[in-house]
């Protein structure tokens, strides 16, 4: 599409027909292509940060039996997924394989084609590990090697990692009543790196089930007041996320199923507490239970700052026999649609004026982008709209993105990139996919004429980096 | 994608190869570029038009104040609308200070950044203003000081703007109890320039609100006969409509939030009808009364010719506190899905095959272009599809409608560009911007192969200029 | 957009300037073009490949009043369906003149402007009928002259086209009691080419319609169990299904409007069953029966290996005045959304795992391709997501679905194109377009880097011919 606005050019249709977008993408790309990496907002295990012996494991671990993403391919193609190294929950406990692991993904390969996995795979063993022998079912087994020998090396120990990706800070997902010692531990010990936890209370919300109960007596041994009322309980959790922000936290996330916050009067909240602590709360007494919540956690973070986070609109554990047989978070998570409009209309009418508040959004319905999220975005102050999640981190999913949001909710609505890894690995090559991705993207803008190579170049910088550590509320210039 | 079928050519892959998409972009938008403009529905107000002395009021008026896309991002950013220029509905009139309240924009220029907004101020900056310093936070007060005086000239007043802008005729939109006194004597005084009003009677519906019975009520004083009964508003209703059809209107327009027809019984439509005129209508009454309203308006559209226009999905004041502070239109309106296909399922059967009705639907769920749109408007007679709208009113919404639509819908089932103006001074910006948009999609399909460069500048005319005027029901050449 | 990751390339972003998309496509397009067309699921009716002198009709016959798709377009434009050669089902019966009707349709070539429909006419009338008079208003006589002569040939009988346009084998889609002796007397005969029929037992399902007994009864005709006893009636369906597979059938095909899955107790569903016998059934049985036909159907496909089809999606006749004047397929069926996800998480936990079944879902609701499709056929060994269908089978409509499902799905769950042509003559013109779209799509991606263009040539192939080879379990290499 031509497109050109006045910009001084003196015949801007001219001017869009001599400037070729890809070259335009490489000089942005160059710009930007080491700026330090912002991640707040992974799945990294903080214990791999303990101390400099950790160790991220064998290439098996690191690339097939802890990634979904792989798992959920290999599984569509009738792999089991004892293959692929998980053990069945019920069952004698199998010793994995880590060569024969690697060799049932190396011989798969090609259901990987165009999937944002292989490509942050082959990226990082090209550029981060410097294994300069392509991937391919061939030299699969010699990759193997030279990976377990790195694998081993400080260089790519977790904390050599860190420092050899340019990471400025990186934040881990925690459970409400997760053990925070390792992050103290690191907070408070000689290495420079900035870990932080998130608060993620999900654990004590869904008080249908019947883990809820434990833990929240778990939040009551870690907090002064007492967890068998509402109000007690309420305390506890203020208490709770002090605790994290004490640890470094600068972000508390929720995972739910549908975005949909209301506000119960406290008689009622009171009562539901009671039913579930008795251990006799229902779905509906869960449902709506969670919809206050996120009243409360919103409210929260309006007090003490905490960056709020959703990730809405998967159905876990869609495939139940699986789920049954192996547990969680083995791809068998799926998507549905969702209403944001409807469903925080509560939320946004009692803190989405607030300037304390920053609220951010995350969907895994892209017909959302256009329709809910850039209008909101583009309007509420608290709100932030997350970067392309799960499935949508992709190259044209990053593109669909950009195209649905940038101009409606405008440039400083968005959070830039957050990468959501699970694997430190492949966390630098996630980012420079993106880096890559907006490069292109801004090139064929400023080759339509609507912008300029020096805009787009700032742009690029602020996708890349600024708007990440501003809208998560991180320091300027590392930890 | 190359993509070329037979149009005569020896070897259609090696004729894709040697065109290159945004040469001839530039080679179709010069034909183009100057055909008059066609402005079948506006939100300007008709008084602008009232005289030669009618002037637009300072670049904060115009700009800032009146512009609701600018006041949402603004106020994205955490900018009080205040120092936007609007007033509190409770509390002191503040007399605002044009320069200040223009600062304000110009100091947050970033985060318009792409937005179709600041494309058009720019490019009526540049291009119909002929200011030729660029807008930037430095030259923003010197860009203030020359647009002051050109606002105060006459070149630049509202009749000097229609003559300047190519302007052959523009809709206004006005409420079912309008007055339409000025519309009368524009039309029936010296000026040449055409302008009509659009009967709009979203007043006249949702009865539930304490405001329906006024303006029934003055209906009641504009119109012959009595509407103390369903029978008689109905004859008001349709007396209404032909004073507006004598005043120039070629068209109606509904705003609803889900597009949803059904008829009522006589009956059933007259115990409500009376129970609303008693003030005792609930919001089911309202809901089953406006979708009988839409039957009511499409029968009316069948018999006296008016184009019915359907702009449907937006959730009006999702923002409650603040549309509470500052009234409506202050830019927290959200959309939600909509289900066209059920929802005008009745209204279709009844007149959608009617070669009296023309229907125009618009949508903000571009997920319905495809699904449900362009299917509907590429079957029933009666239907038109709108251009995009509202927030799809950009380059990239301009994109992703021509990819869903055009293919399926059919190019003769569009309306071709509808610009939903509040602001006139960037009104022809916005066409222009359709223009480019539009030459540069049908570049990309003269360099896929699947049209030729005679048929895509043919096509771009159609859909810069008779589309709409045909769809409209406007005469040819000017009013 | 410029995505380079590592394939051994020294300098990536270098590489991906100096590669250009349009250049690219026509290399691999050349790979790819004539290749033979593998034609799993169509409408062609069987009759035509009865015997060699079997002929397709007049032009009339063939481009216009069996073809929905130019029956809606020329509709929308207020042409009468009279004029396009329909019989209206009540009222005289008029005898059609072929001339007239195609003269219908060559006055309004305007109205299919980039639809896919002209494509396939003009690109079958090109390179397959070798017509080089490009079709217009002007020329359409003297094509019609043309046409006539080469559809009353031998070279363009059903059978000719079978051997003229490469097809390896062709499936028909035949109503569950459809009669299977054409089928039959072909398999057994001379000719050499392979038709397959489907299953398609619409017809015994939806129990409360009037037509459903007699299907029912006409289905115990045709196997040898007695079909009033639920028991009984399920015995003969997979008795029926036999049947179908001994007649050369790989696949069944379910049309339903929306993918809901849902197991009854067999008590529950001998009780609807007899209740339907008795000619009892209302709405609400009719959905819970068709849901637990869709299980029973899923378990049979696991058994016999017949791969499972489900095409959701489409509100049928929804212009009632039109399908009571004339019948069913006639242009007017619209989309609405579809909840994949939830609707068949019943069917999956059952049958998902299953490596003895395929099934191949078909979207009219193209918000579900990243939302859920892509999801679910990237996780479930038995699912394939077949091809753009229907409204969305267009270059535009190509693009999304491969934007929107190659990263997540994988390609190796996908069907590769499956036409649904039920214009024997432009079929060929079909597959070219997929060809050429798909190498087009491939071309940009190895310009952006992200693959080769050997791999590409690779995937061009599989897209074009083994995927739906497998994904149907066809033989290798012609019947």
């Amino acid at each position: 599409m031509v497109m050109v606005l006045a910009n001084g050019a003196p015949s801007p249709l001219t001017l869009a027909v001599t400037q070729d977008g890809r070259q335009l993408a490489g000089e942005i790309y160059r710009e930007i292509e080491f700026l330090p990496v912002i991640s707040p907002h992974t799945h990294v295990p903080v214990g791999l940060f303990a101390d400099e012996e950790s160790r991220l494991g064998s290439p098996a671990d690191v690339f097939v039996t802890s990634d979904h993403n792989v798992l959920r391919t290999l599984y569509s193609a009738g792999v089991p997924l004892e293959a692929c190294g998980l053990q069945r929950l019920q069952g004698d406990v199998v010793v994995p394989d880590a060569r024969a692991i690697w060799r049932v993904f190396t011989q798969h390969l090609h259901l990987f084609w165009q999937s944002p996995t292989l490509l942050w795979i082959k990226d990082a063993l090209w550029h981060d590990l410097e294994i300069h022998v392509p991937l391919t079912m061939q030299s699969g087994d010699e990759i193997f090697d030279e990976l377990l020998a790195k694998l081993a090396s400080s260089e790519f120990s977790p904390r050599g990692i860190f420092t050899k990706f340019l990471i400025e800070t990186l934040s881990t997902t925690d459970d409400g009543v997760a053990d925070l010692s390792v992050h103290e531990s690191i907070r408070n010990g000689d290495w420079a790196g900035s870990i932080r936890p998130t608060f993620r209370p999900d654990d004590l919300g869904q008080i249908q089930r019947p883990e809820w109960r434990s833990a929240l007596l778990k939040l009551g041994e870690l907090t002064s007041g007492r967890v068998d009322t509402y109000s007690g309980f309420l305390a506890s959790l203020a208490e709770r996320r002090s605790q994290f922000i004490h640890a470094g936290a600068t972000a508390a996330d929720h995972g739910i199923e549908s975005p949909y916050a209301e506000r119960l009067s406290e008689h009622e909240a009171g009562i539901i507490f009671q039913r579930a602590f008795a251990g006799r709360a229902d779905e509906g007494d869960a449902r709506r239970f969670d919809a206050h919540l996120l009243m409360v956690h919103a409210g929260m973070s309006c007090d003490d700052g905490l960056v709020m986070q959703l990730h809405a609109g998967a159905l876990r554990d869609h495939n139940g026999p699986l789920a049954s047989d192996f547990g969680p978070a083995i791809g068998g998570d799926i998507p549905v649609a969702v209403d944001w409009t409807r469903g925080l209309a509560s939320l946004l009418s009692s803190f989405g004026n607030s300037s304390s508040l920053t609220l951010v959004l995350f969907t895994l319905d892209e017909s959302t982008y256009s329709r809910e999220l850039a209008p909101l975005a583009g309007h509420y102050p608290a709100l932030r709209l997350g970067s392309p999640w799960w499935f949508h981190d992709s190259p044209q999913g990053m593109r669909r993105y950009l195209d649905c949001t940038v101009e409606v909710a405008g440039l400083h609505n968005l959070t830039g990139f957050v990468d959501d890894a699970r694997n430190l690995l492949t966390l630098a090559a996630r980012h420079r996919l993106w880096r890559r991705a907006i490069s292109g993207w801004l090139g064929d803008q400023v080759s339509f004429g609507t912008t300029t190579i020096d805009e787009a170049v700032h742009v690029a910088r602020l996708l890349s980096y600024d708007l990440a550590r501003d809208s998560y509320k991180l320091p300027v210039g590392a930890s």
